[in-house]
């Protein structure tokens, strides 16, 4: 363990990064009561801040702003050795440029106090290739957020091999601080989790597009009005588990299973052994904690109303 | 053309397979008031249906039922020609079994009126290989909905080779008539567009389950609390437009577009060629409809804000 503090004791956040998730970072740290330090070496990076932060601001009053939150918290730094001055955690949000990256993080590090959680924002790296010349790498840690930072509560939290376990476990305590929902994983993955599903997707409608299968408009109705209406209450695994009727996953699979082997996407599927079959199964059954399918879908009945109802109002509003 | 009615006329129509968008379906019309007649070769037909009608009404009558629609309305035959009787339009919801629908959809057009169009809700087959051997497979059509077929509002509908354009036409109407929104495909794609989307995302959560990448609930977590939040309001494609910031799509796929060659799925790219960059281009622009990315980015946020809500407010209720 090293002298870092405890989550609760941090009042002031750098953001280093002036583009849409470096300033989205800043209007949440901002709109959660924080002092934000922000650095970023474009020379309108004060101006881009205050646009992202203005932009923001409606959203999260309308959401409630902690005690104490104001946009006049915010300090722009001349340099990033000021930025990093008196902050009890960092954000780094570059642009998605490995050497860039691998250097940006090397010059926070020299900069900053012993003890203090360095996270990337980064998409898709891993921190392992971009802590490689940090002198104090043992505190650097991926925290990857969904655009806007301030709303999408996901963060992705994993470390490198040169990360020490508490700082990946202070950062994900950080993050739950702050309102966050985290997801911590125990190892490195090119596009960690939600990115690798949602890129899958993405690389699909490409691909549908280039081949004249589907325009770009059909591609977005196809998940706004279809099943992108059922995943803000339950997720894919979920929504599959109740696919299957009375008999669930279990069910949905020895239905369904043969469809892995369809080409409905140029995605393979892995090999349905029963080690996969059981992991899902026994996985939708710890998520449903209990709840019967019955409990469950009037759940999602109920939400589904709910979101296309809220969505609905929010554009007449 | 033929001597089919206009969608406007129809007051009963039949439902074929009992399962769950069998019944979803059945629920659906009832509760836009049309008289049903459902059949399936199930002893306990009846017994589920009603099981699967009750199970949805609460939902359909907080969404509004229309004028005259009751559960009483459902009348299940012990024939499969009784069910077809007097009926203006047939929707087929049998198991995923190609030979089965083959048979299913050639005896269904046997004791059907002419003029009448059947569809079949089947998630990935062509319609080509179902109507092989019909005797007027002209009036065979997908109309393929998403679970359940009483909420969600996206049918997607396809004919194949032997379809008529006024059936695929006729259909399309037919669905849009009764309160859905209809993609329709000038051809057939395996698992058309939103099953596409849905089942590249789906196999690549088995992989990463298989590989012990991540479990079932940081599957569904990553989508509930993350990009799932985004989609009811704003589908992949337009997300990425914002993910640009002011320079949207085109500055997105710019600097995103090497990402496309990043292990961040198990599914490849297509090239981004000059072509499609443009197509998906143009396609987010015609989307906006002259929303700027400032008006996308406040509908955004308060649709995100108010999906959230709803889907918190529902799991309290």
């Amino acid at each position: 363990m090293s002298d870092h503090s405890t989550v609760s004791t941090v009042d002031t956040v750098a953001c280093v990064g002036a583009g849409v998730i470096g300033g989205g970072w800043v209007a949440h740290f901002l709109a959660r009561g924080f002092r934000v330090r922000a650095w970023d070496p474009a020379p309108d990076a004060a101006a881009k801040l205050t646009r992202l932060v203005d932009a923001a601001w409606p959203a999260l009053t309308e959401l409630g702003l902690a005690d104490g939150a104001s946009k006049d918290n915010l300090t722009v730094t001349p340099t990033l050795a000021e930025a990093v001055e008196g902050a009890g955690f960092v954000q780094e949000s570059a642009p998605e440029d490995l050497a860039l990256k691998q250097k940006l993080l090397t010059d926070i590090d020299a900069v900053t106090p012993a003890g203090v959680v360095i996270a990337s924002s980064t998409s898709g790296y891993g921190m392992s290739e971009m802590q490689i010349s940090a002198t104090t790498p043992e505190r650097l840690a991926v925290g990857h957020p969904f655009n806007p930072p301030y709303l999408i509560p996901l963060v992705e939290v994993v470390g490198g091999t040169l990360t020490a376990p508490w700082a990946v476990e202070w950062a994900a305590d950080f993050y739950r601080h702050v309102g966050k929902t985290v997801i911590t994983m125990d190892r490195e993955v090119p596009g960690f989790i939600a990115n690798r599903l949602q890129e899958a997707l993405w690389r699909e409608a490409l691909h549908m597009v280039a081949n004249g299968e589907a325009t770009v408009e059909q591609i977005d109705t196809a998940i706004t009005d279809g099943p992108g209406l059922r995943w803000p209450a339950q997720g894919p695994c979920l929504t599959f588990h109740l696919a299957g009727g009375e008999g669930g996953m279990a069910h949905m699979l020895d239905h369904f299973g043969p469809s892995l082997k369809s080409p409905w996407t140029r995605l393979d599927a892995p090999e349905l052994t029963p080690e996969l079959r059981d992991a899902m199964v026994e996985g939708c059954l710890d998520e449903a904690d209990g709840r019967s399918i019955a409990d469950l879908v009037a759940e999602r009945d109920r939400a589904i109303i709910a979101v296309q109802r809220a969505v609905r109002e929010s554009r007449d509003g």
